[in-house]
């Protein structure tokens, strides 16, 4: 590390002053990931730990970053290992990693114009293009970067229960309504658990999400949703929003986004399209078909950190019309006073639940102009095919039993022993199977082996957990995801021996 | 740009993908920064907008990335140029850049141990410190990185609201409640507005926070604040919170924390101590017994992207008692099931509002160990000997009026012409002194000279704008200082010219 350690990033010193610094975490980088030699460290959790307090204890001064760094490469789950495909984690591209560099080094911040003057117009002018993308009418929609689906869920249903409540929210909260007055979110069995944190975060409560049910391959049910809003309109509720999901998280099921959106309208409810991972499929001419009828939504969300090779966070939160878009409209006198307004400053503020924003629409920016929707679009098609070819030697595996066919890039499947196998499956206990499963993925975390995800299917009892595999990196072989499936069938035999 | 366009930034081959990317990056950030040749560029918003969307007509494939990046450069309020300096919107440490990207290279996500091992082990590590530093039992209490103060105010008030409202929020929300329940959360004048924001995402209502007058300082006067607990009990309302502002953003003033925490215990209500800005006083011996009492908080917001000089974001959430951080606990199967954590596999999901999160951590522990405690210190003791320099420099200057002496690293001023001065300042037209110091400010950002603040003092009426200085760049000298002073006055006579 040369220069003073107090050097800053910015001006026209900061790049020299960068320089070094970033040699130092290249080398590190490298350092680390070929000391890990593998998709995470080996070991147990309370390892690492102990040898964080160590590096901790003794990293100081100039020799911190190096060592720092170094750990957390040696310590990461590195998505970008074929053997590492357990989440909605992806690789990043080096493009976008480089872009945010830039960003972190001149620190705009989009709650005011004159804290980023250029990023605000990147941000709007990347915001239309995602609106045309969704098929919204850019000069009628609106929307925001976020730090994922979560944060962008819950704008969606922030605003449903201030349209929908009667604008009486915001000044005398939910306390003003009517004595009786039931608020109501519907979304199925499968989709994610942030619809619930957000309707008990909004003072909804979580009994305020009516479940709705969904098929075998996780797809909401649209005869279910419709008897669930009958019901609920029949008993005196206010149905305040659907939620329908564009790529659930464990088999990338797609809601019939059509009929949510013809069931939203005829209850008046807010439809929300929660395609944090599907949203990835726009960019492909083979898969944008499934989301058909998500320009219907009120609100969507995206999540570029999903099927985007963006470093998190890239959420994007976008509604069809802007005059929706009003529960955080806020004039803050040291950040957009009326006359700077007048005078032709835009303001992003009442855009966001942040005051303080990084500019995270920068790298997806840049990586849309270098690679193009055709050449991402190329990325997801690899992706898929490679889940396809997953599925594929999942079913060539007497071993394995694969769930369901792959819709986008995940698939469930689960380790069973040869001798369910060649006598009843139906005899084995499933509670057994559970536990098998569930100790063969750690005997990979722990063997440092791969990183393979597990879940549970919706429902109650025993023989309900799966694993998974989320395959984000394009540049992964199916000879990898065979290797990949061999090591759990192999960590299956162990953990089924060790547990009879 | 050398290699694929689609190479990864992570795994072995990530630093040799990333090398050539950065040199482009910090050649473009030079570029960009050496023709902006000022604290931002000249013009106004619509300029920059359209030279954004003729960049990004013709940016694209391999030279995207230089064009965007210079863009970005270019069209920069640089916080690192010492004519910036409106905003709680600080330069940051080129060591905690460097470290970002190592961050954005590997991409871990902290919302399941097996998406980031270290950087989960890192986090917890680095609060533990912050939870010291604040005077905390590291033992007792817990804690999270946030995207910033108005998230971590939500979460305090989260917190408040769940734990003051008996349990019943989570299952059934704030309907649940008694008729005639009123919550309310008190807050000075001069808080953040992320407290109204907060209370209205909470279901509570703007109307729940409960505004607590200020003395001139912009500091919350205790008698008002026992006044107003008194009324709102004696009226039958619950007082759910107290919020007590260390570090208001436009004067730095620290509310007296120690009263705020004797009526919060009397009344049965939860502490929230908003140190977003002047949790950067802990860092040095001479500011930190201004932040007496802090400990006695249930909960803090402490923000190292303002006087800590990390890139966005870098916030921080605390709760002295890991019991009462009770609202987001929850299982969710495909990131902590029960049995992962049996066997040791930690997860910090049930600490956070997000899902997917980027370990903001890293770079902040990073800066720690680089700089030491003592080494920010003298940063943030830097910045307040700038703002009692820029203080004298206002006082000695005619034309300018200051509004108070600094308390950490902000003051208020405002222009105001020789004929005021040398007459009776009371003559002057308030209204006509607010629209010449908002014309002043916006002249000094189109022709590039500087980025100054400009916020109101509460209350109503005209003659209540101010502008501003945050000083948060220890590089800065008091010259520079007095140089930027002069452009105001230069602005400030033009301005005035032509009002009259």
């Amino acid at each position: 590390m040369g220069g003073p350690l107090d050097a800053l990033s910015g001006g026209v010193g900061g790049p020299a002053a960068l320089g070094p610094l970033l040699a130092t975490v290249l080398d590190a980088l490298e350092t680390g990931a070929t000391r890990r030699g593998g998709p995470l460290p080996t070991g147990r959790p309370a390892d690492l730990a102990a040898r964080t307090a160590e590096v901790l204890t003794v990293a100081s001064g100039p020799d911190a970053l190096a060592r720092l760094t170094e750990l957390l490469a040696h310590g990461a789950a590195d998505p970008a290992d074929p053997y590492c495909a357990a989440h909605l984690h992806c690789p990043p591209l080096a493009v976008a990693a480089a872009a945010d560099l830039a960003v972190s080094a001149l620190n705009p911040s989009q709650d005011s114009w004159d804290q980023a003057p250029a990023a605000t117009a990147l941000e709007t002018a990347l915001l239309a293009e995602l609106a045309a993308l969704v098929g919204y009418d850019p000069a009628h929609g609106a929307g925001v970067l976020t730090s994922g689906g979560t944060e962008s869920n819950l704008m969606g249903l922030m605003l449903a229960r201030d349209q929908k409540l009667d604008g009486i929210v915001e000044l005398d909260g939910l306390l003003g309504l009517p004595a009786g007055a039931r608020p109501r979110i519907f979304a199925s069995r499968a989709a994610h658990f942030s619809v619930q944190r957000a309707a008990a975060l909004l003072g909804l409560g979580e009994r305020a999400v009516v479940p709705v049910d969904v098929d075998r391959d996780l797809r909401m049910d649209p005869a279910a949703l419709e008897r669930a809003l009958a019901e609920a309109s029949w008993a005196g509720a206010t149905p305040v929003a659907v939620v329908a999901t564009a790529g659930t998280t464990d088999t990338g099921a797609v809601d019939p986004l059509p009929a949510a959106a013809d069931l939203a309208a005829r209850y008046g409810a807010w439809l929300h399209v929660d395609a944090a991972y599907g949203g990835g499929a726009l960019l492909s001419d083979r898969l944008a078909p499934l989301l058909a009828g998500i320009e219907r939504a009120d609100s969507v969300s995206l999540d570029w950190h999903k099927l985007g090779w963006q470093p998190a966070a890239a959420g994007v939160f976008l509604v069809r019309r802007a005059e929706t878009y009003v529960s955080l409209a806020r004039r803050a006198v040291y950040l957009n006073p009326a006359d700077d307004e007048e005078a032709g400053y835009p303001s992003l503020l009442g855009l966001s639940l942040r005051t303080t924003r990084r500019p995270d629409a920068f790298k997806l920016a840049v990586t849309l102009r270098t690679l193009g929707r055709a050449g991402l679009g190329r990325l997801v098609d690899a992706c898929h095919d490679l889940a396809r070819a997953a599925a594929e030697a999942v079913r060539a595996e007497p071993e394995l039993e694969l769930y369901a066919e792959p819709v986008l890039t995940a698939l469930l499947f689960r380790y069973r022993p040869t001798e369910a196998v060649s006598a009843d499956p139906a005899l084995l206990d499933p509670a057994l199977l559970d536990r098998v499963n569930g100790e063969l993925r750690r005997d990979l975390l722990r063997s440092g082996r791969a990183v393979v995800g597990r879940t549970e299917l919706p429902g109650a009892g025993p023989g309900r957990v799966r694993l998974k595999l989320t395959l984000l990196n394009p540049h992964t072989t199916a000879e990898e995801v065979t290797g990949l499936l061999a090591e759990v069938v192999r960590a299956g035999r162990e953990a089924w021996s060790a547990a009879r």
